[in-house]
């Protein structure tokens, strides 16, 4: 993975290298938790690429679980519980399922409680499987007690039931928790197969926990790959000086680009099947640097507002509003850098050169150079931006994507002075919530 | 449809009137409009949904294309050549195409030139297809010269010929653009059927002519249902009051929330499979209305960015964020009233009540208690929204949606003091990717 960001990030050399060494206490401490084995902080999270215990039952569970029959892994999950694992399998698999209709197994993500979605996806269980080992229920809820997660389990549970009795539906069922919390003591005492993450481990960090690892494993994904991937990014974030190490870049330009006002960061990928990897760092970068207190208390309202682009898609849509609109973004373009078997157009066009140099040339070809040209009118308008190339889209590529970023995002933390690892105002919603469905009543 | 911002919006009752007061004489100006003809100003694309000439062109052209072998139709069209086709289709069916393997006919979108997902595509009308009568490629570009567009089609058109004969091809094939395009003419030539859009109407104000409409039409969508629920908001929209008038009220609440700082408008609808008309909304607010020189050209880098949020998925997300982050959000939410045969929670649940409250309860009743836990969140922070409420996910209301939107863009355009219609920074990015792709050679 490469990081380019000189003539292009509009911010001084020597301005970054001041901000950097700001974070060199605290890239010592992170520095220091990469030798240790427990998980009691939660930047021990950054350990989990190199946990061989983790990787050893996830493995185990995946053979007990996956046999040839299986066509569906249903993940039950919503925010941290599903969206690390929804950015690494659209990426590999998710984007094409429309048009791989004959590729197993899929991966169905059930966040909310839509009840549309429900309804038909409960006609799906009675009418389109046949036989419950064409079916992984992993039910995945840090705390045990997220309301969408337990309520699409028990309507989903109710049909899989009918259908297929009690005891399938407890050998088709995963269930991935906290140790000790209330779900993981119910599955337990009903011999529910469980999987739990470190406790200190955040739900927006835990992709390469069970909580990632096991659904990707059971789609057949290289989990090893991944977390080599991560653990190789790890120690380039961590070790390395300013000069090579993208953690450590991104996260100054990002701050420093705050501070001038760009509190919008435009993450524009120009691979459309990575989507889903942007929506994961949506949540990292919102609810990591996104608070109203900063770290000593005082009313900030501070944070950096994530979106994510689709290259060129979305140049057709809002690109008129980035090169001519309000000057409040910093823009990270993601690209990738070898593509195998690149299509080319053919030689005798249908449409007579209708847009000229298009005949022989590669899709890749004409996606390098709009990427070239919007890089070109974006430096024309001065509008502040870096880059990172990913090498490929492969498990290794996105694991080193995935721990760059959440180690970004500690670094960014600091810099930013707040709390990165909670999410006190979240409650809010939920209180109100809660209460509003004692007074309904049922 | 109903709309609501009293005591949420934070925006005075005489303030909004004044403002709408502004909008007196284009509104008379839209009025007008409404009882002409021809297409001669970009506001005309108001008219579309009473075009009873374009509705009848385009049944014919459905009944002379869609067989009942059709499975897949592809849209190639990019920006506003899909956007809105995309938003009425994965509403209806595309949200649920994972988990209804065998409704069709599908739509497959071919938006950018991604090199992965051309092969992958390739491979799919290699395998897949026994029949050309099974597809239907509707080439959608009003200009005719989109680079990708026109790429896309010439990787896809060289494979189908392979397969199934230049004769086929051109049977399988609705080519939509300018008249006396280049691509028309071509088209003519060649014997290919055709359709049109008004020369005046733009790329995104164009979902109700036949860039929306043919291929809703071949997916088995009521298109007559979606423009009579268009036809009644234009009425609404034009003839009344600001008391019942919702474009008028939304234009007003978001230029005021605009001129307040609040230069982000984050719509969080509370239907996951309303996302794609998030985002075809997302083209019409940030390319309409994201300006670097006002209409009197002045320097203005004015503009007011679009987001799209899914609930209650991002409030596990960006719920932090929105609530704790910075003051510079101005919220849309959007419902829906009646879902059918919302799904209940079992009596006896599997989990022992592990959450409160749920059993026995829908899941209708607990999105709805999520929502209104939401918005109390939100008045708490006073942090200002509007709320709209559409009766249900059907044709009718999705028509209704559109041109509430549209409308709407063109008195925030005029609030704005900008050029509603244009998007000449766009120019820039395609100037330095031809000259690009020049100096590559092939």
């Amino acid at each position: 993975m490469d990081l380019h960001y000189k003539n292009s990030a509009r911010i001084e050399e020597s301005t970054l290298k001041e901000t950097a060494k700001k974070l060199e206490e605290y890239r010592g401490y992170l520095s220091q938790i990469m030798g240790i084995k427990v998980y009691d902080a939660p930047e021990c999270s950054i350990n989990l690429p190199v946990d061989q215990d983790l990787m050893a039952v996830v493995k185990v569970i995946k053979k007990s679980k996956v046999t040839k029959a299986l066509k569906y892994i249903i993940v039950i999950g919503i925010g941290g519980s599903n969206l690390g694992t929804k950015a690494v399998y659209d990426a590999l698999f998710g984007a094409f399922d429309p048009i791989e209709p004959m590729r197993f197994p899929k991966m169905i993500f059930l966040e909310t409680c839509d009840p549309q979605y429900l309804e038909r996806f409960s006609d799906f269980l009675k009418n389109q499987i046949k036989n419950p080992e064409e079916i992984l229920i992993n039910l995945i809820s840090k705390s045990g007690t997220t309301t969408e997660t337990v309520a699409n389990f028990e309507i989903i549970a109710a049909v899989f039931n009918e259908k297929f009795g009690d005891e399938a539906l407890h050998d088709r069922l995963v269930i991935t928790t906290d140790e000790n919390s209330k779900l993981w003591n119910l599955a337990k005492s009903k011999n529910i197969t469980t999987l739990h993450l470190p406790h200190d481990v955040g739900g927006r960090y835990s992709v390469l926990s069970p909580v990632g690892l096991f659904p990707l494993a059971a789609a057949g994904i290289d989990i090893e790959s991944l977390c080599e991937g991560a653990a190789t990014m790890r120690k380039n974030c961590i070790e390395n000086d300013l000069e090579t190490n993208p953690a450590l870049i991104s996260a100054a330009l990002l701050f420093l680009q705050a501070q001038a006002g760009k509190t919008i960061n435009d993450n524009f990928f120009f691979a459309p099947q990575l989507e889903s990897l942007g929506k994961w760092y949506r949540q990292l970068l919102g609810e990591s640097i996104g608070k109203e207190q900063d770290a000593d208390g005082k009313t900030v309202h501070d944070g950096i507002t994530p979106t994510v682009s689709i290259g060129s898609t979305d140049l057709h849509s809002v690109g008129q509003l980035y090169l001519g609109g309000p000057l409040d973004k910093c823009t990270t373009f993601i690209s990738v850098k070898i593509v195998p078997n690149p299509m080319h157009l053919p030689k005798e066009q249908f449409t007579d050169n209708l847009v000229e140099k298009l005949a022989n040339t590669s899709a890749q070809n004409i996606m390098e150079a709009i990427l070239e040209g919007t890089k070109m009118a974006y430096s024309k308008k001065e509008l502040p931006f870096m880059e990172i190339v990913m090498p490929e889209i492969s498990p290794f590529a996105l694991g080193e994507y995935l721990q760059f970023k959440m180690i970004e995002m500690m670094y960014l933390g600091k810099l930013m002075n707040v709390e990165t690892f909670n999410q006190p105002n979240v409650e809010l919603y939920k209180i109100e919530t809660r209460k509003i469905l004692k007074q309904r009543g049922t």
